[in-house]
Formats: C-alpha cells, structure tokens, sequence
C-alpha cells in the first residue's frame, strides 16, 4: 500500500468514508457495492471506486466492499490503531465541552489533562480531570507522553501558549481559537473556526435562492 | 457587483479574508497591498487580487485595499449586516458551550432559544436564556423569527429534528451532529463535524514527515 502517493482531497475525503463505514459496521452490514455506498453518501458510486482504489484491492467485482476490512484499513491509515493523548488549553466553554466529549476516547483520543490562567477553575474537575494551572503544564508534558494539544484559548493567547508547547516537543495541534496559528513546518495544525463556519452558512442564507442545487 | 458568479471556491476563502481584516481594522490599518495581506495570510498575492477582484475594484495600483471598505463589503456579502436569530437544539455539553459563545454576537447572530428533552435541564439557564422542552419548539418557531437552527443532538435524533424543524420553516442548519443530514435542496446546512476534524489531525500526525511543507 504505497499512501504517499494519495492526494490530498482523497485524505480529506477519508474520515467521512470511516464515518459510513462505521454506521454500516454498526448496522451489521457485511459488504455494500460502490452504488449504495454512493446513495448513501451522496458521491459519485465512479468517485468512491477512484478514492477507494488508493488503499488497494479492497473492492471486488460483483462482490462491493467488505464493510469491516474497509474500516479497520481506513481506520489504520487514519492512524485510530494508535492511541494519542491529548491535553487541552483553556478551560473556558468550549475546553470544557471538548473534554466531556467521551465519543473521542472510542476513537483512540485520551484527553489527559486540561489547564487555564483562572485560578477560579484551577482545581475543579471536569469529566474527571483536574483543572491544572497553565503554568505546570511544562511538567506534565515533560513526565507524560502528549501527542496532540487542544487550543480552546481566546485568540490573542493561541499563538503564545501554541509556541510554548512547540518548545515543550508538541507537534500537533486542533485549534479552536478565531486566528491561525504561525508554527514551523514540522508541526501539524488542524483549525476549527466556528466563526467562519457560520459565516459560511449565513452566505449561503442570502445566497440559497441564486443556486442551483447538483444532485 | 455580480455575486451569482463567484465561484465556491473563493466564497469558502471569504471568512477568512472577513477575519483578517477585520483584525487589521482592529489594529488601526487604513489600507493594506496585496503583497503585504499576501503575508500575513500565507496565501499568493496573485491570489487574493483574483479573489477581491470578484468583488469590484477595491484595489488600486499603488495604494493597496481599503480595509475598513473591503471589511464591509464583504461582511454585505457574508450577511453579516443582517441579525440572525439562532435556536440551539440540544443543551448538552456542546450547546451549552455555543450558547455561552458571545463573539457570534458581534458578527451578527442573536441566539434566542435553547431546546433539549432532559427533565433536568429544562427550567435550567444559560447565559440568560432558559432551556425549554423540546416539544415547546413549535409554539417557539411560530411565535419568533428563526433563522438557523443549531442541531446539537445526539446523532439518532438529528435528522428527525431537522426534519420537524424544516416542517416549521426553518431552512439552514448549523449541524454539530455526527452524522449527515437528508434533507431537502432548499435547505442549507453547514457541517461541524469535530470527529473528522480530530481524525484528518491524527492522518496528519502520521503521515507528517512525507509532507513536503509548500509555503
């Protein structure tokens, strides 16, 4: 299997065939053609056969896709069969909410600390983690294994604690903060910009009407 | 301004560039070239002068962009100039947590509701809102303007709330849900899913060192 040579809009493409392939797992299906996975999801049945054919001969010719192998192929090239610890940034709303979100863990995630300024939530205990000060978080990242930093900080603090914990060896990060963060290049950056998610909906608001739906 | 022919493309760039000159605003910048928005952005100038250009002549050889004129112009575009009222259905951790997010405030959106069927939530506030019972949402559509609805339910239960709020008339869903919504081609719905957004982080883990940065 040579996943170098993937394109980039396949990769992107990946976790919602994870996502399919997972319900239909759930479902008890065994096997599904590329034509229902296409009514499913809404892609071309020739798209899915295209991206599919990256990860080898998973698809066979009057047989369709064998559910669970899929998954558990998409799901290593994803990298879920290693678990990742992560640690998370700021304890306000949005840190809170993330570390609650037990549906992470089943997907390999381990959140296994929190931290923030405040020293109003310094000690409390969200989902069974303590609140730690923002200022110990050097310790704990010396004495655990972190793979991934969650940034739930307001936008004028991401950058100063994202290059904080670059010098600390962490190397990816899932940002949640309105600004985009500068790092180097060897670090891993994946944004959720709710703002602009928003925005995006409200444009598509006013512009619904212009459209013409493909389906 | 002929709006009908931006392409996807550029309108999914257009929150961004929203975002960052608005923070140029912020910082006091009257005008801004090409060049210099080039970066900060980490985008081709050459790019963003295809970009605004949809948009009429903001530029001019020699000065550069009117930041607080391109602001607003594509704020117009984006919607941002007209309140949106927003109702969040599900009170769990992550539409409390939205619910609590005052910045979307001050872009525009006004969330006026929060609707959940936990007995011990309902009666509850957040951030000044009561949480209501779920089948209370109909009186609530009918009796207020609703512009989008947040859907932060559990999976199981997304499609089958989007589909009675569509009933009441609401047609743009900010949906948090894991799962795809079906609805019909006149409804517009915009995609938060944070499990696909983890997984392409941890895709991005793994498969780092074969990246070739391009910048």
């Amino acid at each position: 299997m040579s996943e170098k040579t993937i394109s980039k809009a396949v990769i992107k493409r990946l976790p919602r065939y994870y996502r399919y392939l997972g319900e239909l797992r759930l479902q008890g299906v065994k096997r599904i053609s590329s034509g229902e996975l296409s009514d499913q999801m809404q892609v071309t049945a020739s798209q899915i056969r295209q991206d599919l054919n990256n990860f080898g001969g998973f698809g066979q010719q009057g047989y369709g896709y064998n559910v669970s192998f899929l998954f558990d192929e998409i799901g290593k090239i994803l990298g879920v069969d290693t678990r990742k610890n992560i640690i998370v940034m700021g304890a306000g709303n949005m840190g809170q909410a993330l570390t609650k979100y037990t549906n992470f863990r089943s997907y390999g995630f381990d959140i296994i600390g929190i931290f923030d300024v405040d020293p109003n939530l310094v000690g409390r205990q969200v989902n069974g983690i303590y609140i730690q000060e923002l200022r110990d978080v050097k310790m704990f990242v010396e004495s655990h294994h972190v793979d991934i930093a969650v940034l739930a900080v307001p936008k004028e603090a991401a950058n100063t604690t994202a290059e904080h914990l670059v010098e600390l060896g962490i190397k990816a990060f899932w940002n949640f903060a309105y600004t985009d963060l500068q790092l180097g290049p060897d670090v891993v950056v994946e944004n959720v910009h709710l703002l602009d998610s928003l925005l995006s909906l409200s444009y598509g608001i006013k512009n619904h009407s212009n459209q013409n739906p493909v389906l």
